[in-house]
């Protein structure tokens, strides 16, 4: 093959980003096809005169959004694209259906809902046949107590590729869910009775859990950029929980200075970081930022990822990245917890990720995604853009919108009886800024570009609703 | 159908048990055949001049078995009965293979390992299938906090017709593994840092989720009969952790009379009874006896479930039934822990409840397991009689043998050598006797007649030369 991107040495985009998205739209284009061989890192790095490190960088993210699969000895292969809508496809005029008072069709923006018609559940019945059938006799015991090895060295090697982080299979544990993965984590850093700094809005079902184990949980409040690092450092805190790729809920990228300095907090005082990266897979604005763990040379970053997004919530499956040190210390000290997801839905999703479907899957779906917050942000815009802001687009499968006068519970409530549920967002914070309004967010993993722009239309009426309402009030106090 | 059974009023027998062993002697022996109908409760109360209460304890115990099926508003149906070899049958004279040395075919005495060979496979994957393509929404969500409401519906009535269980499905919550319903049991009840009492010796497993969560763990000795009331009475724990139908690991069952004192103490002291009635399916000597929770009056038993043994370990699902009182404390304390089964294996368990499939795997999987544990006692009576006695074989998928004079670790150690793998028992004692001789658990739920017949002649040897090296370590010293 002959390739002749154009790099522009002197720009602000790094060479390895400039060579990634040049092979991405060749093979958008179609101009590279299915199937094709990508010249070798060692025969670019020389025909470009840049080093073998960029080439492999720009490469890795290839692999790691599924445009490329890496085939042992003989090098990197283009991989079927499929019919994916682009972005550019859904921003077309917005309908404006004519819906009157309550519909019985419920547009629900539930955060935590996934794209299902897009699932390949082809694929999925086949990898769940597959693992009934496995020979092998632990599919149908308890099993490995840290899961699944097969599955285990899939998802170490899915990290490195698309998160940077670097970890064998044996610091892996996989859990039912985020919530079992922190209440081990408590006992596995004897976090009972200790403080544990959360970030301030944060991920409730997280919060809970270091309650009822009787930790004391000290609220971090969050600047423009992330978390509030001088706060941190004056709490005293065992350990700290973040979101640092999106953070839950308001959306914003801990940029990589602030990374070092939470590293640092962490080396200095001997500390814990759980770094949950609930999300990390759908990233839409701005160039990927390395995860906290792929940083960490103190080896004092605990890294939490999640299935239920990236793949299917139903699948309840959760993995820990302890750093090297803890694994010991987990043997020795956690030997007696079981594992608790069914051996066969992880022999199935070991079958998925191995026959290269995940990959794809994540890269079909990030399109899909990134499709619909696309369809959302246009309709928001047009729809209300004068009554809102809108908090957190770079990322993810939720968006906050932030209300100007308008009542947020009033609006919940109204739009409940115009068939759109939206989503109060108090319950994320656990210490309220004084005259505390807070926004409201809305979910668009589960719905169609067509609910979307039919939700955010009838939206639009409730506010008006909403507003003539609150005028009527004031008229009569 | 003209039936006839003989009753004996005046037997020690009570009629409803006699009524049962009938109808489940004529369906085995073919007399009774397939799909026939059995008669009504009120025609047999009659022709038998006996109480309808009676027919209908005989007609549940049959259900419960599997012999026949209740069909809304047409009656009872047996059931075809599937080609399960009796346990007469294998009681055949003992094949003696000529093994010598370590053999390559390792025989597993694993405790927790089930009959894999007669496993539905064929039906569970039509289950599992089924769910993919459920066309419910909440199969790929993160679904019911509680449990598949299906499922919560379908264990209700099973344990109401197995086990005498009385509850509604919003009593009953759906866990992966019982440690994690444990875990969950202490937060609602607040054991932290509270007494809870256990059985000594008992299940460690459970006991570590007891401990990590600061519990202080009070051991209970053992009567012959079970757990020493007295003991308990004078703990002053808040909750107490039993096994009582097949205590784990020694298997007595707890007589009904001090069920009614342990329901007692818990009334008296409005403390919790925790019931683990984890293999409660698989009882082969003596009548029924009812289980805790069906004589709680109180509202004071938590009552456990698993179908672990008498399904599949692979499916990590746990149940909880609720005493009614604190479903609603659940609901307020602990509305924020999120399902941790996976909405896929929950679907399918469903599917292979509700049609039926669930009460024949238990009666076909007691006979199989009835068969191997009569093979196993025969082959330790013939092979070992006189160097071990038996203890624990009412019930369950595993036996203790109590060593006379043999030391326990050696025997394991040279076992293993010999291609046995048979497990010292000490890690389930927390406070041990003076001069503790631990007995050796034998687990035969994975293993076939053969190898559970070659496995104990292989022992014999074993423990020959155990002896014999005991004895000229006596010489020496």
């Amino acid at each position: 093959m002959q390739i002749t991107p154009f790099l522009k040495k002197d720009a602000n985009v790094p060479i390895y980003l400039q060579l990634y998205q040049f092979f991405r739209e060749e093979i958008e284009k179609g101009s590279i096809i299915t199937g094709e061989k990508l010249p070798s890192i060692r025969e670019l790095s020389q025909s470009l005169n840049i080093s073998r490190n960029t080439v492999d960088t720009a490469y890795q993210q290839l692999i790691a959004e599924g445009y490329v699969v890496s085939r042992e000895k003989s090098g990197l292969f283009v991989l079927e694209l499929d019919d994916v809508p682009m972005v550019q496809e859904v921003q077309h005029e917005l309908k404006l259906p004519h819906v009157e008072g309550k519909t019985d069709n419920l547009i629900d923006f539930q955060y935590g809902d996934i794209e299902l018609e897009r699932f390949p559940i082809k694929v999925w019945k086949k990898c769940l046949l597959g693992a009934v059938d496995a020979p092998s006799h632990e599919v149908f015991s308890y099993g490995d107590k840290k899961g699944h090895y097969g599955l285990r060295t899939e998802i170490a090697s899915y990290l490195y590729q698309a998160r940077g982080v670097r970890c064998s299979p044996d610091q892996i544990i996989l859990t039912a869910g985020t919530q079992t993965a922190v209440n081990l984590l408590i006992q596995l850093l004897s976090l009972q009775n200790e403080k544990v700094a959360l970030e301030d809005p944060g991920y409730d079902g997280v919060r809970y859990v270091f309650e009822s184990q009787k930790c004391e949980v000290v609220p971090i409040s969050l600047d423009e950029d992330g978390i509030n690092i001088t706060e941190l450092e004056q709490s005293s805190a065992q350990c700290v929980y973040v979101t640092p790729s999106h953070q839950f809920p308001i959306g914003m990228i801990l940029p990589v200075q602030k990374r070092m300095k939470l590293l640092q907090w962490a080396g200095k005082n001997q500390t814990y970081i759980i770094e949950d990266d609930y999300d990390g897979e759908f990233r839409y604005l701005g160039q990927p930022i390395p995860s906290l763990k792929s940083l960490d040379t103190n080896e004092k970053v605990i890294y939490l990822g999640t299935f239920s997004k990236a793949f299917l919530p139903a699948a309840r499956v959760t993995y820990i990245v302890l750093p090297e040190p803890l694994v010991e210390v987990y043997q020795s000290k956690l030997f007696y917890i079981s594992q608790t997801v069914s051996q066969h839905i992880q022999e199935a999703l070991y079958r998925f990720m191995k026959e290269g479907h995940f990959g794809r899957h994540i890269r079909k779906m990030r399109k899909i995604y990134q499709g619909k917050q696309a369809a959302l942000l246009k309709a928001i815009e047009c729809q209300l853009g004068d009554k809102v802001n809108v908090i957190g687009q770079k990322a993810g499968l939720h968006l906050l919108l932030e209300l100007k006068g308008l009542d947020a519970k009033q609006l919940v409530e109204k739009a409940e009886e115009f068939g759109i549920r939206i989503y109060l967002t108090e319950k994320f914070w656990l210490k309220k800024p004084p005259q505390f309004d807070q926004p409201i967010m809305l979910g668009f993993g589960g719905l169609s570009v067509e609910q979307i722009e039919s939700g955010v239309n009838q939206l639009a009426r409730v506010m008006k609703v909403c507003e003539i309402n609150q005028k009527i009030g004031e008229m009569k106090s």
